[in-house]
């Protein structure tokens, strides 16, 4: 099997070298910066291409990994590939290949990926769809080989999952940030907390998140509320979103 | 060493429990719920009391861990008590005790602690203050027995550290179940994002949050803001916490 990637940002790089680890050929790298995709191609043994043009149309699969809203305008100077076109987006539907192209899908992974930071894709949902049989086939066959997870996700489930994944993911690491700014404000470390993130994160691993939520809010413990919120009196931002997530809590007891 | 315990919840039980696996002796445990008391002493080969007035006076160290409005209640009938009277938690001032016992100080263990779920204690940040030398010395030999993070902290610093840990552990958690509530309404399984709740923690055991932000808002994708939106147009509270966090995530671009 021959890939092709499609893009130099943190996805594609991860999925290019998780390809490279299981001997799946990533043999063409394209991006819209040029020495990015030469610095790619470099750490997988792929050659980097300035033009999509020099596409190898004969490829077994082109995974498309940009911008949600570049995904069509790259599929449309596809037309001579062959193979399967797949895009790796969480809220991009499958139909954005309609008319473009004959045997298209999604693979999308369902994890955070940082620039230096190396993830175990054994572990990572991948959730795949296609527009008939045979290329879901092409996309779950590859997907086993990365994954002991292979999900099966029409585009409407997959965008509520990309919507769960902004919730569990994006606004909790903001929440850490905001923690952060808190304790700098008053010359306190991050790292005094970086435990208690980890014991929080473990805890949902085997149990639902409602049946171990802790804290003053869930206790209904409106004193400390209150002195919570009196710190928080020059913030108003933070203060706003302590108030609305203290009531959220609260309306779950 | 002798401890005597007030309280059988969660914060009482692990440091019981944890304070028994170092062989450091817990004679007594108290509890408002005498039940609870016998059910934590019998765990721990401690003599549960039923009434605070049975408390063995000579011991060294009678650790306070009910709730916050509590703490100086308990404190006023333990008049006899000749050694040290703690309690363990983030957001009372030491001056609780003021006037109500000699040697007196806090120790509070930052993390989360749910019913059934063991922690190891060696890396619990412990933050620990005294109203004198004594005492603080006495309140930090024992948590250096217990954990490698032993941190002198004052009251008004230990209240920031509770504020930073209701952001990064209780809120963090609720996000979790929103997501939860998004999956289930739509027959998915929370398992699916847990991965991803794991990566998301520990991206920031070496980096801070701030530089490891991902997703829709940081990359303003107003595109996926929209769709997103969309999807909770019928869940205005869930709706507003989008719109809030986004928007704060947005500020830090």
């Amino acid at each position: 099997m021959r890939v092709v990637i499609i893009g130099s940002g943190n996805v594609a790089t991860h999925i290019a070298k998780a390809l490279n680890e299981v001997n799946i050929k990533v043999s063409q790298v394209w991006s819209y910066h040029y020495e990015n995709a030469l610095l790619l191609a470099g750490q997988i043994d792929a050659i980097a291409i300035a033009d999509l043009s020099q596409i190898d149309v004969t490829a077994d699969l082109c995974l498309i990994a940009v911008k949600d809203d570049e995904i069509a305008n790259v599929a449309r100077v596809l037309k001579n590939f062959s193979g399967v076109i797949a895009h790796t987006s969480g809220s991009v539907s499958l139909d954005v290949f309609e008319n473009l192209t004959k045997n298209y899908g999604v693979f999308y992974p369902l994890q955070t990926f940082s620039k230096d930071k190396n993830v175990d894709f054994s572990n990572i949902p991948l959730c795949v769809e296609a527009n008939n049989p045979q290329t879901l086939d092409i996309l779950k066959q590859l997907a086993h080989q990365l994954s002991t997870k292979v999900v099966e996700v029409n585009s409407e489930k997959r965008k509520i999952l990309h919507l769960a994944a902004v919730f569990a993911c994006n606004f909790t690491n903001h929440l850490y940030a905001l923690a952060d700014e808190v304790l700098k404000a008053n010359q306190l470390d991050f790292d005094i907390i970086r435990p208690l993130i980890t014991e929080t994160a473990n805890k949902v691993q085997n149990a639902l998140p409602a049946n171990v939520q802790t804290g003053p809010a869930i206790r209904n413990d409106n004193n400390t509320l209150i002195k919570h919120e009196e710190l928080l009196i020059k913030q108003p931002e933070m203060l706003q979103i302590y108030r609305l997530l203290s009531n959220s809590i609260k309306k779950t007891r």
